[in-house]
């Protein structure tokens, strides 16, 4: 089959719209871009979408997979962050590295990010005149009809007016809202799930130094973890550090005083008040909206050869991995290598993606519930950070054989979801050996010892 | 709070809607009824929705919750079935009864129920002509807006004109693709789960015998068990039987031609087949709509004192236990309870009814699904018999303190579903430690009588 003819609707102009969309026009596709929203380019609202975004092997894996050049361009200005860097009470800062080997992950600007994408849709349209990608901002996408001769989308344009425009085949790219998955549950019996986890966010900003400088290490993901709550900062290019808190509901929005919030950062987060500036905070606490946290699973992900729903349409997560948006771009990639592997033949393609794919999202999904966990409590434990040495050591030691749990997320996009899990249960179940061999070696050594004596 | 000036829209004129309405009407609501279908007495479609219902102890009690007298017309033409008539491959049948002390649950006509509570909503409003209930059919609700002034909702009327309402609160119980609930999750961080277990079901009938006469059982509901598989029959007033065929997507998508759908029946259900007739079973395989099971479960279930969801739109559930609409009706009892405890505040009444209903409507999902596995295939196990026989023992001989799951749910409206599983799990260990018991016995006195030989 060639795609040459073929044309597609992308519902959805995000990070994950736009590659998909920029992915499918290189294969040939025909490729309209719709989103409610007007170009990210024309309003200024810089961090409208909270937590910014960490880009590590799976999302930059992706965008090489769809453009070697438009890779190199858009990961210009990301900033590289190397571990994490622990803040204790006292204000005393202890650097946890990412990687064995240097690796790291990336800092980078979701809104930039965004505008960035939509700017190589246009570049990509003054290359190849003959198959332009249309962008169709300021409409909304209520609903699709499905027969045999293609997929009709409704919508409403710029001007309200409502619109059908039909197409091929219709990609869902629209968010843990979606319309289109909606619209898709009309046509097949799909197993859907969505719960809310006990946590908000709220989102804070540490300026610059004098001269853009950075106020703390520009090369770590900052981290205050306090339990049941806690304090992240990443890094821009500017200078300024994006923080989020995240609190259970409860606690957050008990905090409806002044002198509430005062009180709660200086007890908890002395250093990051003096980083970000108490008025700030109280701001924030008392006025600024606080976001939920709403993981999202679905199967299957398509309809035939019709539609298809990819990012965090089809898997909405937990922000603790910083895998959101790799793994939605992570999906595009999958999808287009099983197009090519099935010569174009959607229906082949989209089947092999619901049965091969839906394990690994369900895996990425549990890992970043479990990692708030690491983040905000296993890191100060003494237990933890003994078997992250002995962890590290051996993917030292032996490489080939053995990858840290993290390593295997973030850097290693060769190796699916489903199989960290599966790997980093061997792994722990060894680690755990050694650790009694280890005590039970210096136990025997401390009798010999003793003996001597 | 007086009810008496309070309106409330109940979206969805289905059994567990119009029970709503009159329950409502009742304690002085003004109440408006919607739905999108015409007034039921208007079309000829007996049995256009599957599976008959079976009606006990829990719809009934809400039913004389709501008007005993209206609760005595509508269960005059029920059919008590005292137990399960198990059909063998052989075409033997065995009784299992259901109760103790000839405790019954009964077959009602779901299309009919349907128009006699329709009726009922017009009897309530000839005597009570200051507080009608207002019936609006082809009325198809579309959503709602809520603000601290009231809930304004939306729909299309039967001239299909955009229409809005205003009420103090809505209810919804308009199904298990409730549009009310998709409403209600823009206001409420609602948990969401919906998934289709691999099962289908198709419509069948036994016509009557002679004369009206029953050609099986009255007072049974018939099950031919086959495993993975099934077939069920529930009478009807007329002599015939409405009966419903289970089993696997696959393999019922597969008998998809004449010979095959013959072959198959004729193994696994001979004696069905001269009940039913080879030809309208062929029929309903080749030609009917297969029917899927989507048991959805939610929480939380309200907005504030302005939206409370009920019936299937909250807890749609396999009908393998009989309880679907007992459930249902029971959520109207419990609902009008609470707020006649909080004086009609609405508020109270519906956070109370979300905190305490929730453990309830999980453990009723939960024996409806497992309960596929004891009429399809348990019921036909020689252990499973054995251990039914000393449950019975024990129920009977001392009835306060033992009392059968199938009892608990079906009969006992004062236990919450919740308890009947923590009961059941209490004596199913104890039946364990008789049963070990028992065969210890019987192992000793055998040992004893081989030593005296």
């Amino acid at each position: 089959m060639a795609a040459t003819s073929t044309t597609a609707a992308v519902i959805g102009i995000g990070p994950v719209g736009s590659l998909a969309a920029l992915g499918l026009a290189h294969k040939g596709y025909q490729v309209s871009l719709f989103d409610f929203r007007p170009d990210p380019r024309d309003i200024n609202d810089v961090n409208l979408r909270s937590i910014n975004l960490a880009v590590s092997d799976r999302g930059i894996t992706a965008m090489k997979y769809v453009d070697q050049e438009m890779a190199d361009r858009l990961l210009k200005g990301i900033i590289p962050m190397y571990g994490r860097m622990i803040h204790d009470l006292k204000g005393n800062q202890e650097s946890q590295k990412y990687g064995l080997f240097r690796e790291h992950i990336n800092s980078i600007d979701r809104g930039k990010l965004n505008e960035d994408l939509v700017s190589e849709v246009e570049r990509y349209n003054k290359s190849n005149p003959e198959n332009r990608i249309q962008l169709n901002f300021k409409c909304k996408f209520t609903n699709f009809h499905a027969d045999d001769s293609g997929v009709t989308i409704e919508y409403s344009d710029a001007e309200r007016m409502k619109r059908t425009a039909k197409f091929d085949f219709v990609v869902g790219a629209d968010g843990c809202y979606s319309r289109v998955r909606s619209a898709l549950m009309k046509y097949i019996r799909m197993d859907y799930k969505q719960f809310y986890i006990d946590m908000c966010y709220l989102e804070l900003s540490i300026p610059p130094g004098p001269k853009g400088s950075f106020r703390i290490d520009a090369n770590h993901l900052h981290i205050w973890p306090r339990k049941n709550f806690m304090l992240i900062a990443l890094p821009n290019g500017d200078g300024s550090f994006t923080s989020t808190f995240f609190g259970p509901w409860k606690l957050t929005e008990s905090l409806n005083k002044k002198e509430l919030v005062e009180q709660f950062f200086s007890e908890n987060f002395e250093d990051a008040v003096d980083l970000i500036g108490m008025d700030k905070i109280v701001e924030a606490f008392l006025d600024h909206p606080k976001g939920a946290l709403m993981p999202v699973t679905c199967n299957q992900y398509h309809y035939s050869d019709k539609c298809i729903i990819i990012g965090d349409a089809a898997h909405s997560m937990v922000p603790f991995y910083g895998q959101g948006m790799n793994c939605g771009f992570e999906d595009i990639r999958v999808l287009l290598q099983l197009l090519d592997k099935h010569d174009q033949d959607r229906k082949l393609a989209f089947d092999e993606y619901t049965a091969t794919r839906h394990k690994d999202l369900l895996a990425i999904l549990e890992l970043a519930l479990n990692n708030y966990y690491e983040m905000s409590t296993k890191v100060q434990s003494p237990r933890y950070l003994i078997r992250k040495r002995l962890d590290g050591i051996l993917g030292r030691l032996i490489p080939k054989y053995w990858i840290p749990l993290y390593t295997m997320v973030s850097f290693r996009a060769d190796i699916p979801y489903s199989d960290c899990i599966r790997i980093e249960e061997r792994q722990q179940t060894i680690l755990k050996g050694l650790e009694y061999a280890l005590v039970a070696g210096a136990t025997l050594a401390g009798v010999y010892l003793a003996k001597r004596r």
